[in-house]
């Protein structure tokens, strides 16, 4: 249907959620996450991003040793149904019980780790804006050949809602432009996803919406 | 009054807020910053808590160039009152607009920088207990004496509101045992102070609260 009308797939949204106290639960998590590879598969979609998940009161060094097993535990599979992974890193807003993966510099230690071709990094700029190590490393994540996807949208000073209240790019504060010339500079080619999680925008007209996305897109990204 | 209560003056919130666009409010935000820690002096309180400031999009390096320069400008105005200074990072979800100091080592590196013993760190669990860094950050404040304050309270993963939801201690998901052995071998041995920013717990009768913060107090932290 998706192609009919001219459209890409870019990936599937989401797996991940791998740490957990019991492991039992790790190990459903790993079968979810062959289950959620084989359907981008099917869809024809080349990419999983993964919210890598945490778990409230575990440490977060415990958390990300577990998302690192849970990542090498599957990477076979993925790589067996041509599908590859990327590490989205979350907000630090995010660290309690969504990803305890909250840098590029994590994201990147966990590729560095796994070395596969099939495993890379989802930057959104949203989550990563504030980190003083950007720049470095989405280099860093250029030369390894690890970016993977580039979403954008604006991250607002005043939020009602910590999940769903992003901005349109130029309704914030994120040098989107500067970003963006990080990435392209450090090899990246892919598309540019717009991604904007938001109540707001979402109760709104949608052809509107849709219509403020790409003049955003074009003044502000 | 205080006093009369047997209480004493940990510290006077806040300082801060050098960055600026203009270099006429930089000027005029020194003159601010002076006129508090004189107010610190005549109250008796030791120190001023610096919430440091940021300029929605102008670069975070940009800002902690300013705010660096802003602390340098007025270390002699508090050496002189006899108050010192307490950086304390925020979380990297005010980066927006409150504090381009979003870690633990951002402070470091400006206390390093401006080398003073009026200069130091508030450290606040809220701000950065998602930080891979943060033992050891703590472990060099502690070897520079940098750590000036503790402030604890607890990060619930769903918050109704960016400033004033957080948590008492044991309702969320800091590790806060953890962290305050961390300060603890890093040689502080001054007050853990319980600071919850909490529209929910304000509106509640007050005795209860305190008998709540009393109790989560002893229990998880």
């Amino acid at each position: 249907m998706l192609r009919e009308q001219g459209l890409e797939i870019v990936s599937l949204c989401r797996g991940g959620f791998f740490p957990a106290s019991e492991s039992a639960a790790r190990q459903s998590s790993l079968d979810e996450n062959r289950r959620i590879i084989d359907e981008a598969a099917a869809l024809g979609a080349p990419m999983v991003v993964l919210v890598c998940g945490a778990v409230p009161g575990q440490s977060l060094a415990e958390s990300r040793r577990q998302i690192t097993e849970g990542i090498a535990a599957v990477l076979p599979h993925a790589a067996a149904a041509g599908v590859r992974l990327a590490i989205e890193p979350l907000h630090p807003q995010y660290a309690a019980d969504r990803s305890a993966v909250n840098t590029m510099t994590q994201a990147g230690d966990i590729c560095a780790a796994l070395r596969s071709p099939w495993l890379g990094i989802a930057v959104d700029v949203y989550h990563v804006w504030w980190d003083d190590r950007l720049e470095a490393e989405i280099a860093r994540a250029g030369a390894n050949n690890w970016l993977h996807a580039f979403h954008i949208c604006d991250w607002k000073a005043q939020q009602a809602d910590m999940l769903n209240d992003r901005g349109l790019m130029g309704e914030g504060c994120i040098r989107i432009r500067e970003i963006r010339g990080w990435i392209e500079r450090a090899g990246f080619s892919g598309f540019n996803e717009v991604e904007i999680f938001s109540n707001k925008h979402w109760t709104r007209d949608q052809d509107a919406f849709l219509a403020d996305i790409l003049r955003s897109y074009q003044e502000h990204s």
